[in-house]
């Protein structure tokens, strides 16, 4: 059964209680978007999440999406759902105010995307790939573009895409072939094909609008030689309002392991009618302002499935019965005891609890580092905010997405047998979640983006917005004694961090394969120590409530429980990682092509 | 693309050369079974592998099994498929000669059914279930029964079950309901319903026989009460073809997430005639009996899997040019290099390489201890055979299992979002792996099992079964400059598991519970290490061969490169493992049951 109630508790601890000591202030910006504001919109989206998308989320997956005659019929409801999500103003929520937005906060923004994708991540990506054009062409867009569109894509009136990949070309976008040609009038000629165009063509509204990477005539060679256009899939008429058809058609939709209710199109440009966004061959500069933004939304993505996942994993393992526990019958009046008295059963469900909680936790800062590079009124407090939204976000990236999908796998392992059987439900979390690991730049990449672009820049200024803050926690906590085993944790792991941080800094300078060979183990390090820091701040928080006799006990007793889980059980994996850093690139760089 | 040619110069070296020296021996039993024969055994395995078997997987997948009017039919090409593995013997490979059996060794099967698993699991479930039914009847059936029935399973002519599990009890198999009523003739009548019934209708054989576990009427509850049935679908006549039918029918086959083309039935015995197998109320036992022969080929089953999966990625790794080579360009003429020149490919393609290899050796250690437990000269091989396959047959299941479904996952990596899409085939193979992390006992239930029965046995008799061969190793190779950095891994990692084991036992007596929330991470543990030991034997050979001068340069260079991989990149899992152990339950268990 596919089980969700929005976490409302914990996110609220995440985004009032839990960063205020970040640095990062209080924005002015946001000052209407008060706590109370605040919670009565997570509320709203909970009701939305919970009450709309959830409930079209089994029934999506069962029925797909159709393609016939050039048009995508989306499954039953979601047509209706996208409607409601757009009247209720869950399009804007975050928009600029320029262009009608609602300015609210990121930090605010993600929980809400937590809930969305936690109901029905196949919905999630129709709005998000509109979200993604908004930053581009809000950023690069010139004002008559920006006037003309904006706004309906704001309202969700019109929905976007990213139009990149092409069947030979994915990571390596050097090597794409869509053209375009200037026609003299401002506009351009667009021609070529795209695939795994996600929201490519759908059924939700009157106009989509493609963002399309292409090549000039005469554009240089490789990445630096790409253009990004806007083409519309009609033509705004004088009104605004859609007109004559442009050249775009939906060829294919993909037939995938999961995300069956998001049309993932096989697009094809033929002379299309574009116009350029932002300078001639700096496309991918443009590309990388949605990227980014789509990168966090993805990490969120892989947190949204593990918590519906576990959700549905502890109703299962509360209603389940199937032996008797280790220390005596819990329920000698029933046949049998439910399967959470089991200690390997708790062990899944508190790895789940424990990778959901800390995502959270470490989004809410990283989103609070997206509000103040925007907003903060100090320059170096923008900067400083950057330079973190810089570094984590290849983290976010890839491992919420990684534990989303080590969360539904757990899920699924609770359900036993049951577990596999489509009708249960919770196997399409871990179909689902799996392309997270490879979209919008897989996983792989990340960690490449990671040590190769982040680490070194700026002479490591991007790593000390993260390390400052740990050692000076890691310093003023030293002498509080309950927090110790928290501090002692930490340290070891910030330790092993900074050994590898090391060792990757100088291998790499000398040799990048290095670097390469290092990369997607260091990212998981780094990740689950900037965890485990969340955890003991949180850790800090719960023991001074409990201390000073809370009213919410329950609450910080589960948290600190939590953490101390995180600590014992997942965070000693960060040893093993600095182990298989030290090994170096040999092993792994030895065997010659044709010995594979 | 799904891709697979059997790995058979490293079957060989599993084989006749790797495990020579385990003290297990050559047993005169099967002397006939000489390195030629084998050989030859599996050239012809690999063309039915390669040849028959693998062109059905991807359309069985697409195509499903489909129930009408109670009869089950198999996607096309299936019923053929089984004809001719049923005439061409494999069947009969292992099974015992008196009732038309070819006696082969297990080592020789395991490695047969490997070729099976990876070329189409799906497949692979039928014939794997009459395998268990004809290992519960000939140890426990009657003479009447063994002379009715094994001829015909032994030549395929017809197929088993295993009937245990029912709506509301999967693991605790003492909840079962399903009850059992003599008639008085040496006859009973079974009713009742059984769910997740593998193969439990086919259109392969005339005659399909069901091992059901019931209750008698005077029973006693829980495990004491239950007793094992055969059960067939066609009572045999007075010349031992199919008669009348009985009364047993499948009501319905469940939509997975993968194995697509295995019936998996839901099975409803109306006072079904049926006969005692064994003892009555002994069913538990002669249940485990099918249940650990199956438990070592579902471990196999995560092997093929990961075998195939890492074949297709190779080969797309070296397909796909995307990017250069960080060290400069290695295919300057083409467009890209491919992408097997980035060391985050290599990272995944050597990881699912070296637990292909490391399961496929333990495996081969295993399978000669099931064939010395039967069939060695003396009492005490027999003993040792026995209590080293008592102990490896939850880690061989488990681990193998976890390992093919993270190596499926790498293979989907690697091909990124072609991966995700149905038609490129390589997401099959993660839905497929799935399931074997489930059922024949959960991965949780091995982990119990080896902490709870297997460990404390007879005063830790079979773990040092394990225990005594790899410390006699580590003193052996002392003195061995070469293998150093090997037999220093293994020290560390056989330390570490050492120090796991004495806390699992301490704690594990005071509190069962501190045993059970071990016990995952414990597996883990020892199964890596145990590979471990396999890879420090295989590369004392390579060492010896390429010092020697081999002409087999290639194998042993890469055999070498992969067992370092797995020391430097793998084994230092076991570091956190043992961290993880030795936190205890605390944590774990802290959360009280409202509080999730």
């Amino acid at each position: 059964m596919q089980i969700y109630t929005a976490p409302l508790r914990d996110m609220r601890f995440v985004l009032d209680e839990l960063h205020g000591d970040d640095g990062f202030g209080d924005l002015p910006d946001h000052a209407e978007f008060t706590p109370d504001l605040t919670g009565a919109i997570l509320e709203e989206a909970a009701k939305l999440a919970q009450g709309v998308l959830l409930p079209l989320n089994a029934s999506g997956d069962a029925q797909g999406c159709r393609l016939e005659n050039g048009a995508v019929t989306t499954p039953k409801g979601f047509a209706q759902a996208y409607r409601q999500f757009a009247e209720g103003g869950w399009n804007a929520l975050v928009a600029p105010p320029e262009w009608g937005g609602q300015g609210a906060p990121e930090a605010l923004g993600k929980l809400v995307e937590e809930m969305i994708c936690a109901a029905n991540i196949s919905f999630s990506l129709y709005p998000g790939l509109t979200s993604g054009a908004i930053a581009a062409l809000s950023t690069y867009g010139d004002e008559a573009l920006k006037a003309a569109y904006l706004p309906k894509l704001v309202s969700g009136e019109w929905a976007g895409t990213m139009c990149l990949t092409e069947a030979h070309c994915g990571t390596d976008l050097g090597l794409l072939r869509t053209k375009a040609q200037a026609v003299g009038n401002g506009t351009y000629r667009i021609s070529g094909a795209k695939i795994f165009i996600s929201a490519g063509e759908h059924d939700f509204t009157s106009n989509i609008i493609h963002l399309v990477l292409a090549r000039l005539p005469d554009a240089p060679a490789g990445v630096k030689g790409i253009s990004l256009f806007l083409v519309p899939k009609f033509l705004p008429d004088d009104a605004g309002n859609p007109g004559a058809a442009n050249g775009v058609a939906c060829t294919g939709i993909e037939h995938k392991m999961g995300i069956s209710a998001s049309a993932t199109c096989q697009m094809q440009f033929d002379n299309a009618t574009g116009w350029l966004v932002g300078e001639a061959n700096k496309g991918l500069e443009a590309m990388f302002t949605m990227m980014n933004a789509e990168r966090v939304g993805v990490g969120i993505q892989g947190l949204g499935i593990g918590e519906a996942a576990y959700q549905s994993a502890v109703w299962y393992a509360k209603d389940r019965l199937q032996g008797r526990a280790l220390s005596g019958a819990k329920y000698p009046e029933r046949a049998a005891d439910p399967i959470i008295v089991h200690p390997d059963v708790r062990r899944m469900l508190m790895t789940m609890r424990a990778n959901n909680e800390g995502c959270r936790a470490l989004a809410g800062w990283v989103a609070r580092a997206l509000d103040a590079e925007k907003h903060a009124p100090a320059p170096e407090t923008r900067q400083r905010a950057a330079d973190f939204v810089a570094l984590m976000t290849p983290v976010v990236k890839s491992l919420f997405t990684d534990l989303g999908f080590e969360t539904a796998s757990l899920a699924v392992q609770v359900h036993g047998g049951h577990g596999y059987i489509r009708e249960t439900g919770v196997e399409q979390y871990l179909r689902d979640a799996r392309i997270s690991m490879i979209y919008e730049g897989t996983n792989g990449i990340q960690a490449l983006d990671l040590v190769g672009r982040k680490l070194g820049a700026h002479m490591g200024r991007y790593l000390r917005s993260f390390f400052h803050p740990v050692s000076a926690f890691i310093e003023a906590e030293a002498g509080n004694d309950a927090l110790a085993p928290f501090v002692a944790g930490l340290k070891r792991a910030f330790e092993a961090l900074q050994g590898s941080t090391a060792l990757v800094a100088q291998r790499g300078l000398k040799d990048p394969e290095e670097a390469g060979a290092a990369a997607s183990d260091y990212l998981r390090q780094l990740g689950l120590t900037a965890i485990a820091f969340c955890y003991a701040k949180a850790a800090r928080i719960a023991l001074r409530e409990l201390a000073a006799g809370t009213p919410e006990a329950d609450f910080h007793t589960a948290k600190l429980a939590t953490a101390r889980f995180f600590f014992d059980r997942i965070l000693p994996q960060t040893a093993a990682l600095y182990l298989a850093i030290k090994a170096g690139k040999g092993s792994m760089m030895a065997l010659e092509e044709a010995m594979f």
